[in-house]
């Protein structure tokens, strides 16, 4: 393909701050944005060039959107299949249905990544009560029940620990379909993130590992502190899904470290991530630049890191409490997202650190945090 | 003061390049920016939360700018000054009318240069014919006339060389009040940049080797590749302007190294400038940043630089028939202003090049540019 040319106007579905920070990418390459979103005052709205205030299933304000834009992203995946639908018989869309569609889809993800060699945590389908007591047999306690779609940050699900449990969280999540994970131990929680250009190029940012409060993201460390072949493999993975998916765009896959060394895939995301935050000060290139690169048909950037990094998230009136210290501090590059109010839970922000190359390595987690350890989460 | 706080509307007066960097640099603090600009699809209304297009004299529309921003800043020094009184009278703006008066006329700014101790070239004020001619006399030939208002990027400004010269050189820039600058013979041109916050604090970026072709600048080597006394002299030069004007803001100086050693002040710009835009990738806080810390009231970040820098400007239609090659480049930024014509001369944008701390010394221009090199100017 042929890159869009300076001035080209991205569309993109999803205003919140993936979708901001995606924008400011694309200014600094000379594009402009149309940001579609339901609310106006959205953080990506702040920056772009061209707005769409309309819901999501309103399919005459998408046909007008996709006329004024010359490609499309999206900066969530959970878009509805008609959304998709209506936009891609007007523009290309980036990543296509194939890859929204498993993704979007805990059934599918699971069978994909399964199919690409990519283990996973022993899994199974469950439409009725029946079926989730013949799951619960054959995976033993505890497990986690999850709805099959539209669920994040611990969103639509329910950790079953005592037959007792079942009926509750049966109750609580039928009769949406769902999923019976099985529980894996395990040790840490990695995440690496891969750019797929439009001719097959793939850029994988250094694996990164990630701690969380509360089922949110609270702190990623770039990168990872784990041995070479551990961090190797979790980027061969999201190298892996990337291709399997025939992505071009953005993909970041959540892993688990068990303690025999393997790594379980968890969650795939196609979008930036994120545990992927630090690459806005750590890399030339961010995931947010490496994103829009894939989808305008740029060549991708370098995903080198040139510090390493610790990120931590600003997470509501607490998160937002550490604002103020967190200014004027060398090496410290804060970030907010523009969003009027501090409801518990939301991601305001984020702090990332940065420390000299190869500084991560055997560093315990206070003294990597420095003075983000001040943030509570 | 207390610092405004997150979601504050900034107001830009001025839509250029300078304006869409502060606008991305303030959106990253959590900040919405408003431009105020003549023209609709000037490269900061590409990035802003609200828009006014109207012209610089059209008094009814600042006063409802004033009115529905938190402060003012401008990304240039040539406001009208009924223009700063419109806006004054009913919101803080900075810097504020001392700065801008001073820096908008080159006989007050020189008078201020010497009056806070930073040598300038010899200069005579030049209101009739006679007055040239005597001004000649007194400086010798070569010598520069330049228009005392509106000159940047060489215009508004004539070479004398010969007796000969004076009469066209005359006829090109009268009636306007002129200044006659005698020539002098330096080695290199450098710049330094120093942020001044609310509080007085000051934080000084490193002086930049500044390179131009065609009296606009091309290329920037940060650090400059010069002794260390010369380059903390151009710092403490900024620092004395910056504190000279009572700035709170960003202010950039401009100086000739002279052949012994010396360094003479030649123009101030109080606003981000073309030779600090490698600030963007190789310092965690960039001028834009510090810009736009000073203006909201909060702490400076730190000016240190993680990376030696070459930055070029992509000038007209040459300069953006290097822009493919620029993709794709580890170490290798590239930035767009979001311009629809690339008329000669005209900034489209630049690239940074990144190197290793230290590298740049002793370096050749042709090693120092590297890929950079493609560029023409």
């Amino acid at each position: 393909m042929t890159p869009l040319p300076p001035g080209a106007m991205l569309g993109i579905l999803g205003g919140g701050q993936l979708g901001r920070m995606s924008a400011m990418a694309a200014a600094r390459l000379g594009y402009r944005c149309h940001i579609y979103a339901p609310g106006a005052d959205e953080p990506g709205m702040q920056v772009a060039a061209a707005r769409t205030v309309a819901a999501y299933e309103d399919h005459d304000a998408l046909a007008r959107f996709a006329d004024q834009v010359d490609v499309v992203t999206f900066e969530f995946e959970n878009v509805p299949a008609e959304t998709v639908e209506v936009l891609a018989r007007r523009v290309t869309c980036r990543p296509g249905e194939k890859a929204l569609g498993i993704c979007q889809d805990r059934l599918q993800e699971k069978a994909f990544l399964e199919g690409i060699g990519v283990p996973v945590a022993p899994w199974r389908a469950v439409r009725t009560e029946a079926e989730l007591q013949a799951a619960v047999a054959e995976l033993g306690l505890p497990a986690v029940l999850k709805t099959t779609r539209l669920g994040y940050d611990g969103r639509g699900q329910a950790v079953l620990r005592h037959p007792d449990d079942l009926a509750a969280a049966w109750a609580k999540l039928a009769p949406r379909p769902l999923i019976l994970e099985g529980f894996v131990p395990f040790t840490l929680e990695l995440s690496a993130i891969a750019a797929r250009g439009a001719d097959g190029a793939l850029a994988v940012f250094d694996a990164t590992e990630n701690a969380h409060r509360h089922h949110i993201l609270d702190i990623s460390f770039a990168p990872a502190r784990v041995a070479p072949e551990i961090a190797a493999a979790a980027q061969e993975h999201v190298a892996a899904v990337a291709r399997g998916l025939d992505l071009v765009g953005l993909v970041a896959l959540e892993m688990f470290l068990l303690p025999d060394g393997r790594l379980i895939g968890n969650e795939i995301a196609p979008r930036p991530h994120n545990s992927g935050h630090w690459t806005l000060d750590a890399c030339t290139a961010s995931q947010f630049e490496q994103h829009i690169r894939a989808v305008v048909g740029l060549p991708l950037g370098a995903p080198d890191r040139h510090h390493d990094a610790v990120m931590r998230n600003l997470i509501g009136p607490e998160g937002m409490a550490a604002w103020p210290g967190l200014q004027g501090l060398a090496g410290i590059a804060p970030h907010l997202y523009g969003k009027a109010e501090a409801r518990p839970g939301r991601k305001m922000g984020h702090a990332n650190r940065l420390l000299p190359l190869g500084a991560l390595v055997g560093m315990d987690d206070a003294a990597a945090l420095g003075p983000l350890a001040a943030i509570v989460a």
